[in-house]
């Protein structure tokens, strides 16, 4: 079948048509396995450049610069001849007609399928109130990471000029909501930031006077990893300056103010690091979803009564066989990405799936600071400089493309000997 | 004389305060040479960031990534005790008080000089006609050219699936107006952009479907340069494929389309590279200024009748001993930075100025492409490999900060081999 209002100008468009949404970890990985696939696949992405998210935070703290944690797509999946790009916004998906009707360069289009991978990803939650987006951003896309960036840069800006001061101390108080390894990582970052690189290039600003408080609604912070690294990371965010507040509850965001029951703590950067919500596919799917708007999933990763399409990565709730949902973590959506791949050339070579999903889980790691993490690789807790080492290690290697490692290992090893920022850019849009 | 309206609390401040405004080639060398000095220095910009302007179209060609050609103003001057950075947008300069209007932070503050150094650069000119600049965006900051880049990009996109071929030959098509180096430079890149790095990443885009015009008004391009680099620079941009149109005078842009008398040229893209208007000092100063907008200034850089008021760089209209214009070029403006700041020390020791502003030529460069340059170096006429290498060293030596070059030279090395632009991101500003 082919991409019927592609004209057919795609050149010998051969049965079958694989049609991937997202280029996300699961979506490039699920393409890369299709390579040399008879047919054709089609990733649809609305961006230009997959995105390794793990790394999102130290644009937003100024360490990297964007396009050193993104790659293009069209570059990554350059050498698979039967693969084509397309960058396209999603609108809807036919599940009768098997097509994709999306937005491509302004214009209504419709891409027909054979068999659909569903892989758009996550967005922040605000559970039920959205208002709060406005005042506590999240962080998802590179576009969000810069507006952070600029925001806390311009908060020391601000400072430096502020006479009143408890003016000068909201601007200097930066608060993060969510514990989990966004929320810490953030905040070990905007400390290491904060109170030695920016501190000192102003002339008025002390490190004592920047605040930056962690809240958790939980018990505590890190819930998915063992106590005993929770409170080691407690530990390694308290030196570092950070206030962690466990158990607490936000009970309402508003301009630079949040809301804890009869307490208000003031802040002129307020950040959103707690929960995510799926992308929109349940409803272009008319799909049943769970609480988080994830597509509920059959154990092969498949939508109930369409064995054609398989929904995987943040966007697909997948309860295991010991009846516990697989997390929404980058080595998870890789495997299902890996794993569709693999259930698509099982069902095109005209065989039935027998073996589930099932996820590997090969640990849990964050880092906090210079030399401190914490990690739970393989049954073993590690901490301190060896987890740290760990951490860069995984994080270089899944890094995509080559000449992205020599320049975020540039980078890291510059902000780790001089302690300055690379990438400290103010650059409002243009009007 | 103190910042009044800071409230003191800079700490002990001493006599005299000098203000520099802007912290371009001009600005910041001024500023570094005024380390140590008995007194104040406050350095005034809008951006946070010096920007290293010569390789901006690198960045508006996706090789390089905004950060690496920019560093944070704090930084570059952190070890001076002496110096203070504002972020603030001048609004106006009371020659009689002696004070600047600025807005810091969204607030009108009035900040006092003893000296002051008007060093804020230029910015597009559109000869009269500034309706022109929506339809051809010039490159003068970060922003410009990420607006540019994405606009290139997304160029490419469209014409992967649009199947009318005039139209797919129009989004294909990019003008660059002004055949001087900026104009000859990004004709280059573009070309390389273009014809090499994506091509091989679109199916159905072949190199021989881009088209690159280069218009110039005058006789030939690189008009500073000796007659016979023109020619050479000609041939290496016919090479790449560029299409190179000399005594052509545009008679009007619209949207999408160049008019050249009865001609008309259709293309997505249209950049202005042709003129440049000095930023808006003359009006602050309510001072005399040339067609440019430059302040005419005496040749010692003085302001007639102001003695404490330099202006340097390409906001100052300076003609030299012989009669000849100083040229707007990062060197000379480094040198009015620099003579800037020895004539203050020398007033301020209360010795007059004897010895006036001397422009030293040390040559011009613009490179074409891989391997490609032209040079006039020292009454040297260099082309080909030999003028490129040296406009290598020339402007990795010049870039300000260690990190900066160490990454820049991977991405050039990158870029070298491998013929890949790392910073191939399409990121939209946030809604």
């Amino acid at each position: 079948m082919a991409i019927a209002t592609f004209g057919g100008t795609l050149g010998d468009v051969k049965n079958p048509q694989i049609v991937i949404l997202g280029a996300g970890f699961a979506g490039i990985n699920c393409a890369r396995d299709l390579k040399n696939l008879q047919g054709e696949v089609v990733v649809i992405d609305k961006k230009n450049h997959h995105l390794f998210q793990p790394l999102l935070y130290q644009v937003a703290t100024a360490t990297l610069s964007p396009a050193e944690i993104a790659a293009p797509i069209r570059s990554v999946l350059r050498n698979q001849k039967n693969t084509h790009v397309l960058l396209a916004d999603v609108k809807g998906i036919d599940r009768a007609t098997k097509q994709i009707t999306a937005l491509v360069s302004g214009e209504e289009k419709q891409i027909s399928y054979d068999y659909l991978v569903v892989a758009t990803g996550a967005r922040g939650s605000y559970f039920g109130h959205d208002e709060w987006e406005a005042f506590a951003p999240g962080l998802k896309s590179i576009p969000d990471a810069t507006a952070i960036r600029q925001k806390v840069l311009l908060s020391f800006e601000a400072a430096e000029t502020e006479e009143d001061p408890t003016r000068r101390s909201q601007l200097l108080h930066f608060i993060l909501v969510g514990g989990g390894p966004t929320g810490v990582e953030m905040a070990g970052a905007i400390s290491e930031l904060a109170k030695i690189s920016l501190s000192r290039d102003f002339r008025r600003i002390k490190p004592s006077d920047v605040t930056i408080t962690l809240i958790e609604a939980g018990a505590r912070i890190l819930a998915t990893f063992p106590e005993s690294l929770s409170a080691r990371a407690k530990k390694d965010l308290q030196r570092l300056g950070v206030t962690v507040r466990e158990n607490t509850r936000v009970e309402k965001i508003e301009d630079g103010v949040v809301r804890l029951g009869s307490e208000a703590l003031y802040a002129n950067t307020i950040l959103w690091t707690a929960g995510v919500m799926a992308s929109p596919a349940a409803k272009w799917l008319n799909a049943e979803a769970d609480r988080g708007g994830r597509v509920k999933v059959n154990p092969f990763l498949q939508l109930p009564g369409n064995p054609e399409i398989f929904v995987v990565g943040d966007t697909a709730s997948v309860i295991d066989e010991k009846g516990n949902a697989v997390p929404g973590v980058a080595p998870a959506a890789m495997q299902q990405g890996h794993y569709a791949a693999t259930a698509i050339r099982t069902l095109l070579a005209g065989k039935a799936l027998t073996k589930p999903f099932r996820y590997v889980n090969k640990g849990n790691l964050a880092t906090i600071g210079k030399s401190a993490a914490v990690a739970d690789v393989a049954g073993f807790k590690l901490a301190g400089i060896v987890a740290w080492v760990t951490w860069l290690f995984v994080h270089i290697f899944y890094l995509i493309g080559f000449r992205n490692r020599i320049v975020v290992l540039v980078e890291w090893a510059w902000s780790y000997f001089f302690s300055q920022r690379g990438a400290r850019l103010v650059t409002p849009a243009k009007g």
